[in-house]
C-alpha cells in the first residue's frame, strides 16, 4: 500500500516557506481577481499569460513580446498601460493569439517565491479553473501546496474558500495534517451555497474593495466554477495551458 | 462622535509585523497549552511567571529568582526542569507565593516579537482567562492585535478559535477590517457549542499530539471558559496579575 501525497494550504505568501515547495506541486490562488483572469484570457485563446511585479517590467516585456499590457493600481488601469485585471476585458474576440503581459502584485510575488523554492510544478487556480485544478492534481499524485496570494501578506477569505474548495473536492485522496486546510474546508463548506453572500456577510476586504469601484459582476463571475476550465502552468516565464 | 478603535488577528508570529504593534494592545495567544497554564498558575497564586525561549535559559533564571523551572520538549518534561506545562502541575497548594519560569517556544518567541516592536501592552489570553481579556479590552477602549502563537509560525485552530471567542464577545465594539479577524470569529462560531469535538472533527495537529500523550483532560480544561479568570500582564520580563 502506498502513502497518500500531502497537502497543505499556505494562508499568505510570509508563510510559504514553512512548507516543502521543492517537493511539491504550488497552486498560487489570486481569486480576486490575478488567477481568474490569467485562466480567462487563456480559455479564450491567448497564447500566454506573463506575470510581472512592476509597471516598468509590463511595459518593457510588453514591448519585447509585442504584447497586451494589463495591470491596475488601486482599481485604475494603471499609467502606462493599456488593459485592467478584470478577465471581462479578455473575450476571444480581442484576446485570441495574443499574449497577456500582466503585472499583479500579490499574485505575481508568491510566484517568483515558489519559483525561486524550487517548486516541481507551479499552476494558478481559481473558482473558473476549479475542476481543471482538481483533475490535474487528482492524476499526479504528488504533494501539494495550496499557496493563497492573499493581500500584501495579510490572509483572505476568497483565496481561502477556494483552497477550501480544492480541498471539498479532492481532499480525501491526500494526506492532510495541516490545520490551515481543515480551516479552508469548513470554511468553504458553510459557504459555498453562496459564495458571494458569504463574502458579503463577513465583510471581506476584497469584496468591500471592489464593490466600491463598481465591479460586483467581476466579484460575482470570479467565485462562480468552471467558467474558463482550463489549466495555466508556469514554465519559462509565462503561463501557458497544458495540453 | 470619536471613531472605534481597530482590532486585527494574526494568525502566525511570522505574520505579525504586518500589524501596527506599536500602537495596540497585544494579546498573546496560545491556547495548548502555554497562555492557559500562565493564566492558571496565576490564578492559584504564582507570584509571576517569567516565559523564556530556551532551557538553558529557564535552568538559569530559575536559580537566580529561586523559582520553580518549567516546560516541555516534544511532550515530555525537559531535561534539566522541573515540571511540564499542564495547567494541572499548578494547583493553588503547589504553586501559591511562587515564581514560575516557563519554557515554551512559540508563545514567548511571540511575546518577544511584540515586545521588540514595542507594543503598547502585552497580554496573555486563553479559554481559561477568555472573560478577563474581554473585560480589560473593553475598558481599555485600545486599538487591539490578536496575536496566535501558532506552532512553529504554522496557523493552528486553537489560537484561531480563542480569537474568534473575543471578537464574537466584543468584537462590535471595534473597527474590524481584517479577513483572519472575520474567519476566526466564523469558525467559532460553528465550533462554540462544543470546542472539543470541532478540535476532533477538524483534525486538529495539536488535538492529535495531545491526545497521543493522553492529555484529554488538559485539552478539554485549555478549552473552558473563565476556569481562571486572571489578566497577566508582561511588564520587565514577567508576566503578573493586574491589580
Amino acid at each position: 500500500m502506498t502513502s497518500k501525497p500531502t497537502l497543505h494550504t499556505s494562508l499568505s505568501p510570509a508563510l510559504l516557506n514553512l512548507y516543502d515547495v521543492s517537493n511539491s506541486i504550488v497552486v498560487i490562488i489570486d481569486v480576486l481577481r490575478a488567477t481568474s483572469t490569467i485562466a480567462t484570457a487563456l480559455y479564450n485563446g491567448a497564447r500566454s499569460v506573463i506575470p510581472v511585479d512592476s509597471i516598468t517590467s509590463c511595459m518593457e516585456i510588453g514591448r519585447q513580446v509585442d504584447g497586451i499590457t494589463a495591470g491596475e493600481r488601486d482599481g485604475q488601469i494603471a499609467e502606462g498601460l493599456e488593459y485592467g485585471n478584470s478577465p471581462f476585458e479578455y473575450p476571444r474576440e480581442f484576446i485570441e493569439g495574443k499574449t497577456l503581459v500582466l503585472t499583479t502584485t500579490n499574485g505575481t510575488r508568491l510566484l517568483h517565491i515558489a519559483l525561486e523554492k524550487g517548486a516541481k510544478e507551479i499552476l494558478t487556480g481559481s473558482f473558473p479553473n476549479l475542476s481543471a485544478v482538481c483533475g490535474h492534481l487528482m492524476e499526479k499524485k504528488q504533494n501539494v501546496i495550496l499557496g493563497c496570494a492573499a493581500w500584501k501578506d495579510r490572509v483572505n477569505l476568497e483565496d481561502m474558500l477556494f483552497a477550501g474548495a480544492v480541498i471539498s473536492a479532492i481532499g480525501q485522496h491526500f494526506s492532510i495534517n495541516c490545520d490551515s486546510s481543515h480551516i479552508a474546508e469548513t470554511m468553504y463548506e458553510i459557504a459555498k451555497d453562496d459564495l458571494f453572500a458569504f463574502m458579503k456577510k463577513n465583510e471581506a476586504s476584497h469584496y468591500h474593495r471592489l464593490m466600491n469601484f463598481g465591479l460586483e459582476k467581476d466579484i460575482r463571475y470570479c467565485l462562480t466554477s468552471d467558467g474558463a476550465n482550463v489549466l495555466p502552468v508556469y514554465r519559462e516565464g509565462m503561463l501557458e495551458v497544458r495540453k
